[in-house]
């Protein structure tokens, strides 16, 4: 087990122990402190094993040992199954021994609330004093099957253990926030005969957290693949580290991220109690870094499963040959909703294979008909035109019951085989209905199998992204302004000098301190003008009457002025009034709505959303962790729903998404730039102008903590 | 086999004849000739098997004959299983000598192009003028397992037959378009434990239909649940009296409807060629009907498993009982998306489940923790805290490899049984991972069993949607109105009048023949007005510069009318000027477009769906066949996205819905009464105003055929 990434070096000892200490183990195998010895004992531990009962010489039938000062030497790792506050003294006296990593399956803290907190955080103390890892505590547990180390309680290993991998196919690795889950992943995986030979579950995440797991498997050589289960990202840094790790390993990350749902969210705070941050906000980070996040169980896996050929083609495509027809148009739905292109064979092979089989139809997906009942060879011959004259880099076998028929799947396979062993570099799935030993003998032939074509196509295209994602140079830093937040809230004029001098182009405006020098400024800017208050303690001027629109010559800024200084004293008595700000009236231009706000765990986050019923009816935004460079601003733009748009929908214009983008990529740098007391900054509307003629911010609010 | 739908009879003696003649049977088993024989005589067929064949005495080792007329009887069906003209010929010869059926393998026919469109018209002809029902050409056949009849040419039969329903459990009987993809469906489900008595695959549909195929299994006794794969609906009355036939017979239908992306539906045309009504027309259909339309194979089976059990809750709610608080939340995100209610359980009984396990989160979802390691009785406290004091209709009870746990299983499947047998109403999912063997004995026990959580959930959702479509009282009819419509497509004032006759309120407005009528009439209507052309030559006003908006007095109508003769001259010179239409301007609406399309299946269609980016960019469009009463109406207007916007989001005043609900309504009625001559009704926009006050329609634009 080496580990290529020195920043997750320090677990090592927690998974890979040269002893371990067992404190709390137990003569019965089915209690929490005994499952671990029985596992270990069953599964030929690599190591020693140090069951601590100060009742007993032996556990299970090895040496017993009464208590931490009488080990026969330092334990790397020992797991601790004591009740209540005989963990923090268990741990204690570990970290005075020497030993490097607890595994605290005690509960009774953080999920009870105020009181249980405060026991985690000494226990965390206690830990950290002696320079030890702690994973839990209220944790299951982990697993590092090469080594038959098994730390962990679970039944699952009641009808089966990890599996080894088949011969050149990746093995996953599993980190999970969930004990129950990560072992129902494990479990269901076995099922499907991958190879889980590491599982981490982090339970309350006092110390060693998900993103602490992930950057271990990252680095760990026994892993190819990750799988993950969470419920909240607590931790940022770390978190953000490991997927980054994992990226440049080219270790595919699939992750179920729970609670995305009113309902699902509320369920996972009264489950964990713990602060996470925002659902959507973890969904861009994932996306930011290639990760797939599964809807359930059976795509995680089929995701995953998909993954252990280790092909991830950067430019994906798909072919399809079958023996049905409706396979293939079925097929052709989830292959456009997945966005993995299926274009069409080359003109020349397709006149070809229609003079090979008359009525087929081969422009893809290629439909070779039941002609190949009658002469198998058909397969072969479609099979290798669609790999050397079509080039896909994914393809799907669609051969149903014909698989799995005694008669007919040897024919099947030796066709198939002859054409795959000449390209070794593709993507194959075989979708068939087989017994349980045909799905292997395909497997070790190197297939992927699935019953169902429509879960290929999105597993297929999974890799593809992978790909994609493993392919992209790590991203030039974006350049940070200096920024210097003022002391309060800055009021609009201010902001907006803030956010110009950041990049972000406001609306032409000026302000003015009476009613002639705003006469003065419309002049200069062109009518027609807004004219708005100017305070820095009103938010929200529109709320006082503080807006005012469509002032089309000189007579009408003066009488404009006079009534925002009369709704002032009216509506807001006691605001100070810094003057009047007059803007250029912009027509024509498409409302977007900038923003940044500040997530708990994952920092500044900036956001793009089309004005309108865009965000507030169809809450149609995107989002991403500051600060992020124009291309990547381009491409939140892009993503939105609303984006035809902004791309020339219903007559208009197109619109100056370069400069959109520029802008958006600007906010986010000065958000990054501006440190923890900047809570917010909405810019509402942005108008975004004809291509070439720009995009300006028309209000700006500035929030600071 | 009692067919309880007397509309469906005739296909009986296609179904279950006492005697099947084989055209075209086959020595050899694996022919296409051949395998209906070998089948039949494995699988035992209850009636007189006769194979033809002009060179044997004997086929297969029961007695041939050489020629239909040498038969020894008149049988009630045959396969036609002999290439090209001889199918027609075979057919005319059956059809002399009485028999009342043909299954048509033959191919060479409408998928074809032209010419074999003109020998399956032929072929129909011939069929027809002999009273004979008709499957296929180019069908793969049709099986009824309960009689071993077999007419069918598949491999799928080499791993396994159809198997028995379990006691208790409903039979699933499979209607597809596909011969391939039918008998993946049903080897698939056959692979999951499921009964599948009955398969009809239909081919090229000259004659039989899917509509024929679903209306029998509607009317079949042995069959309670109808699985159906479709690549585009040819014929519409018989499909909708077969779903309505299902829906009162309570057989829930499970469709895959293939085609959906544009990608699909050209591989769907090239497939079969077809002349099908609109994809997005279809999907209203199934939904009008109840149908479950799944987007995969997968789907359609977890759906058609949950209804074997035959408990469709009318008013469904979800109870979750689970050891994993991760599973929990995951199901209640997918609770949440399918619109299945999870209720919290009664304070009281929480306050109860809470004393017996002091940590365990007794909402619901139900986390009853890892302290039923300890005390297994636990998990039929809460089992059954949660039926009776919480009332669930469904329940998911989460208990991953516990439950194929050899230690644990037995104990746990006691707990639960306790409760189920007092409650044997409840829809009840366990979610295990067990073998084979202990997934057959939970669902002997009457559970269905889901190892993915998540697809349970999806599953348990649409049993509750049959149960509302099942006790739906049939719908009144729809009044329609008299409608007369002109030859020629009519001006915008005469549509008008034509939809106010059938109740659908226009913009007040009056037409004038010259300026000073003009004049008149925006005095009686009120200022602001809008002014138009009226011509019936042209379609779409603002392109000639015929609209004219925010007439505010006399004089600006006076210039306004100069100026829309103005423009007809010079932009549309040929064009018959009836005069112009002054209407109100109404402002504070929100614009709804509704309208008429005829869809080639199923005729007139109703659509409704708000103006702007709404349609246009998000194609957010509710379709329904003609005519739908007000209730539907309203219905169809509360599923679009942007529902919202008129029901008071962005402090808007709520919209008149029932006014625009009623609109709806009476344009469906009158596009159902105007018959086949209308084309297409364009309504846009109708201003709806705020509750009280009314929808009307500002345009309206008739063509006709």
């Amino acid at each position: 087990m080496a580990t290529g990434n020195p920043g997750f070096e320090s677990l090592r000892p927690m998974l890979a122990p040269r002893s371990l200490a067992v404190i709390g183990a137990s003569e019965e195998p089915t209690r929490i402190g005994g499952r671990p010895v029985q596992s270990m004992i069953r599964q030929g531990f690599a190591g020693e094993l140090w069951p601590v009962n100060p009742k007993r010489d032996r556990v299970q039938g090895i040496p017993a040992y009464p208590g931490i000062d009488a080990l026969p030497g330092v334990p790397d790792a020992a797991v601790v199954a004591v009740p209540g506050a005989l963990a923090e003294q268990a741990v204690e006296a570990l970290g005075r021994r020497g030993c490097r990593a607890a595994i605290v399956f005690t509960a009774g803290f953080a999920e009870l609330g105020e009181e249980g907190q405060a026991a985690q955080e000494s226990l965390v103390a206690t830990a950290r004093r002696h320079g030890m890892r702690l994973l839990g505590p209220n944790c299951l547990g982990l697993f590092n099957a090469p080594l038959g180390y098994y730390p962990i309680f679970t039944s699952a290993f009641d009808s089966g253990w990890p599996l080894e991998a088949p011969a050149g196919r990746g093995r996953v690795g599993i980190a999970s926030q969930s004990g129950a889950y990560g072992t129902h992943l494990f479990a269901a995986a076995r099922n499907r005969g991958i190879a889980t030979p590491i599982l981490i579950t982090t339970g309350n995440e006092a110390e060693v957290t998900l993103g602490d797991a992930i950057g271990h498997l990252a680095g760990d050589d026994g892993v190819e693949v990750i799988a993950c289960y969470s419920e909240g990202v607590r931790e940022g840094p770390r978190f953000l580290a490991a997927l980054e790790a994992a990226r440049r390993a080219r270790k595919p990350v699939v992750m179920m991220k729970v609670g995305r749902s009113a309902l699902g969210a509320s369920a996972a705070r009264s489950h964990t109690a713990s602060i996470a941050g925002d659902d959507a906000v973890t969904g861009a980070v994932l996306a930011e870094f290639g990760v797939h996040r599964a809807r359930d169980t059976e795509e995680l896996l089929d995701v995953a499963y998909a993954a252990t050929p280790r092909i991830y083609p950067v430019r994906n495509s798909l072919g399809v040959v079958s023996i049905s027809g409706g396979a293939g148009v079925m097929i052709s739905d989830v292959a456009e909703e997945q966005g993995l292109p299926m274009p069409p064979m080359p003109e020349a092979a397709q006149d070809r294979l229609r003079a090979l089989v008359p009525f087929s139809n081969p422009a893809n997906p290629v439909d070779c008909t039941a002609q190949v009942f009658n002469d198998m060879s058909m397969v072969g011959a479609f099979a290798r035109s669609m790999v050397e004259d079509g080039g896909y880099a994914s393809l799907i076998a669609f051969f149903t019951s014909v698989g799995g028929s005694p008669a007919l799947a040897p024919r099947l396979r030796a066709e198939l085989n002859g054409v795959k062993q000449d390209h070794p570099d593709r993507l194959w799935v075989l979708s068939v209905l087989a017994s349980p030993e045909g799905v292997r003998d395909y497997e070790a032939d190197g297939y992927l199998v699935f019953p169902d074509p429509s879960r290929a196509v999105a597993a297929l295209a999974a890799q593809g992204r992978f790909g994609e994602a493993f392919a992209r140079p790590p991203r030039a830093p974006v350049p940070l302004p200096a920024v210097s937040l003022p002391a309060t809230a800055p009021d609009e004029a201010e902001a907006k000098r803030l956010l110009a001098a950041a990049g972000i182009a406001p609306v032409p405006e000026a302000t003015a301190a009476s009613a002639e020098e705003a006469v003065e400024a419309a002049r200069s800017i062109c009518f027609p003008v807004v004219m708005k208050l100017l305070s820095p303690d009103i938010l929200h001027k529109s709320e006082v009457g503080g807006v005012l629109l469509n002032i089309a010559d000189e007579e009408a800024v003066r009488a404009g002025h006079a009534t925002l200084m009369a709704n002032a004293a009216r509506n807001a008595p006691g605001a100070r009034i810094t003057g009047v700000l007059v803007a250029r009236q912009v027509l024509g231009a498409v409302e977007v709505a900038l923003g940044i706000t500040r997530d708990p765990v994952f920092g500044p986050v900036a956001m793009v959303g089309l004005g309108g019923v865009f965000i507030e009816v169809l809450r149609d935004v995107a989002l991403r962790r500051c600060p992020v460079d124009v291309a990547e601003a381009e491409a939140m733009i892009r993503s939105l729903r609303g984006f035809p748009v902004l791309d020339g929908a219903r007559g208009r214009p197109k619109a100056d998404i370069p400069a959109l983008a520029r802008a958006l990529s600007a906010l986010s740098a000065f958000a990054a730039a501006a440190g923890e007391r900047l809570v917010s900054v909405d810019l509402n509307p942005v108008l975004v102008l004809p291509e070439g003629e720009g995009a300006f911010a028309a209000d700006a609010v500035i929030e600071i903590g």
